[in-house]
């Protein structure tokens, strides 16, 4: 016998409009009705792996402890079979697909202590066709796994060495800049960056960003509000990372910026000068003002 | 007194936008605090009674016992009252607006056992103006029926056979073709057919679709990822029925298919050709290649 | 020690794209377990203030007694902290920004008889950088006020009159009309206007709307149903108040009316005369025919 849980998080890219979410929910309440089911989101775009692996990275250290049911662009043939991942000698139990999408989040929390394909037809429901993998494989492990179940039970063990690894791209530096990518763009239009705060220790008040060809100065750390129409604001975002943001606009759209992006922050002087030499061709970005802090032609 | 639930399930075209689901969500819980709600989904489309109905009965055999909270298109004069359904010799009640919303799913349950009209405003919840059927009928009935009411108390009783029938079209065979309805297109646009796949049993690898004046080629049962771009497959979907499915691509754009549209089945020789003497024109359908398996002018 | 509370009802301008609304329901779980979660809704518009204070209280009386978790517009630079305010005698407390977000609610169920600022660090999560003021404040908040927290141990006691008043604009009568303000145009396009039926007590069955320069003739009280084409009806509405509402047609679009948009109501004659002398143009709406009782050209 494995360990009970009581809580289950669960995170698809099935939308709302179908019934999916609540059949999911259904059958979890029919094997384990004191099990409680917190929804994280189910409008990740459809099978987009990095973004709910990104959000489930995001979200793991608010999360009870109990069963993680992550279902994004699970592989219904079956031919690579879904997986469940321990981690926290126990604490909690990934279920998805061997797709990366877990991957990003077990790092976070200290990586897998155990992993098993979920390969015994017992503990599914039966399909009649083509299988719907939430309601037929992950909803009943989950449940079962709430129940009790240990996951030896469930399927073939697996090396967690071996799983799908998930998409966590670093930052790097280069020629004295930090060059990053833009892991999120929030509903308001903040951009976080796979950057840590200490990476940009070593910089002044002033940084300059460059976007492909363009150019724009960017505060580091101003107080919210503190931001004139037009800057860019450089701040520790919730999660502990840098992000882009801007006062009453959405910084994303005013700098041109999706998720995947790359984009290299570099130190300006004091007096808002690049420290290294080269022109800067002052670049006036779609939406924003021309940039401060580098001549006007 | 009538046997108590704990689960009511809800399904609505509330939308999320407003307050109405939260509120619903609200009044049961005050009148039944121990019920878990489990919400099917409130994203139908408004008044869409013949979608909600086919959404309700896909669902019926992965649901918890207890009762469904169907709220579409509801009537709100009271000119035609709501209306509790009992399945399953008492394991399940379905209260809901008596328009056929129900009706399917009853089908699917093996009929009803009883039924009454919710008459009793003395269940009800008193409303200052237009009642919100939800709020003030269907909420404070699901949430009675938990706690033990029986459904002679809601109301006066009334005939299952005289309740409103539902839409379940049917399959016909026509010239040794099955005529067959588009039920549902889901999320990523596969077009399930109100079609069993033993209506198919005397038909090769390879059928021919009719689509008004258009036909095209389809695999059978071909596994997942077979499909070559631009392929049409019919495979047996998680309930059971006959599914069009694509590679990469939204069956339903590729084919021109909406719910309700008409198509018709046919059975093809092994080399492609049609059985049935005749002239097949080939047809570019919008979005897709031009057909497979007919010759190309 | 406070009162416990078993039920929260939460609300936000969050979206559901992003982990934000599962965040907040695992933090509140992670320290009351035993508490129920509604979500009231959160799809707010984005810092719509307004809007979502109107619906808080159209809800208001319908909630459990327990914690309201309100959060639009909260300002993560904690320079005006988040409030927790107290109503019924402590049956309920409503926590959110101090944005006037809280107050429609708080008039609605008799007034506040206690509030305080949330400023005390020791009962919020640590955030790394710009907090994330539903997750790191409110929710935790919330939580302990369900297991018994006392709003004084939360922050400085704030007098109730200083909060921010919110918006809950008043008819007012002007030349024997009534001139309204809609409040809220739902779904399905019925617009609720701030009226109370009595207003319109002294007018007949038919009244005249103008809007603007336009005019047009409404029917008060018709039964459902009774609305010909095109004509305009005045209902009580499921919360008392007075809306217009057309048949099988959104009476907002017809009318070109949004939420905050004034109108006056004036009586007619029995034979849909203005009673008042004075030349009415006729005017044709968008959307709809000519307007009834008024000459046409």
């Amino acid at each position: 016998m494995g360990r009970a849980y009581d809580t289950i998080t669960f995170l698809s890219d099935y939308g709302r409009a179908d019934e999916h979410v609540g059949v999911v929910h259904s059958v979890i309440r029919s094997i384990a009705p004191e099990v409680a089911v917190v929804d994280l989101t189910h409008d990740v775009a459809p099978r987009d792996v990095r973004a709910a692996g990104l959000l489930l990275a995001r979200s793991a250290q608010y999360l009870c402890p109990g069963v993680v049911l992550a279902a994004v662009a699970a592989d219904p043939s079956g031919e690579r079979p879904a997986v469940a991942v321990e981690v926290g000698d126990g604490m909690s139990v990934l279920v998805g697909p061997d797709n990366g999408l877990l991957a990003p989040a077990v790092a976070m929390v200290g990586g897998a202590s155990r992993a098993v394909a979920l390969t015994d037809p017992g503990h599914h429901l039966p399909a009649p066709g083509v299988p719907f993998v939430g309601r037929d494989v992950l909803a009943p492990v989950a449940a079962q796994l709430c129940r009790g179940a240990d996951l030896a039970e469930l399927g073939a063990s697996v090396d967690p060495a071996a799983l799908q690894p998930g998409i966590l791209p670093l930052s790097r530096e280069e020629d004295g800049a930090v060059v990053a990518q833009v892991l999120w763009v929030d509903r308001v239009g903040t951009v976080q960056l796979n950057v840590d705060p200490d990476e940009l220790a070593a910089f002044g008040d002033r940084v300059r960003l460059r976007l492909g060809d363009a150019t724009r100065s960017a505060r580091r750390d101003a107080p919210a509000g503190a931001l004139g129409p037009g800057e860019v604001g450089l701040v520790t975002d919730p999660y502990g990372l840098v992000a882009l943001t801007m006062s009453g606009q959405a910084a994303a759209d005013a700098l041109g910026l999706a998720e995947g992006d790359e984009l290299a922050i570099e130190a300006l002087d004091d007096d808002g000068a690049a420290p290294t030499a080269g022109l800067t061709t002052p670049v006036r970005l779609s939406g924003g003002p021309a940039t401060k802090g580098t001549p006007s032609p």
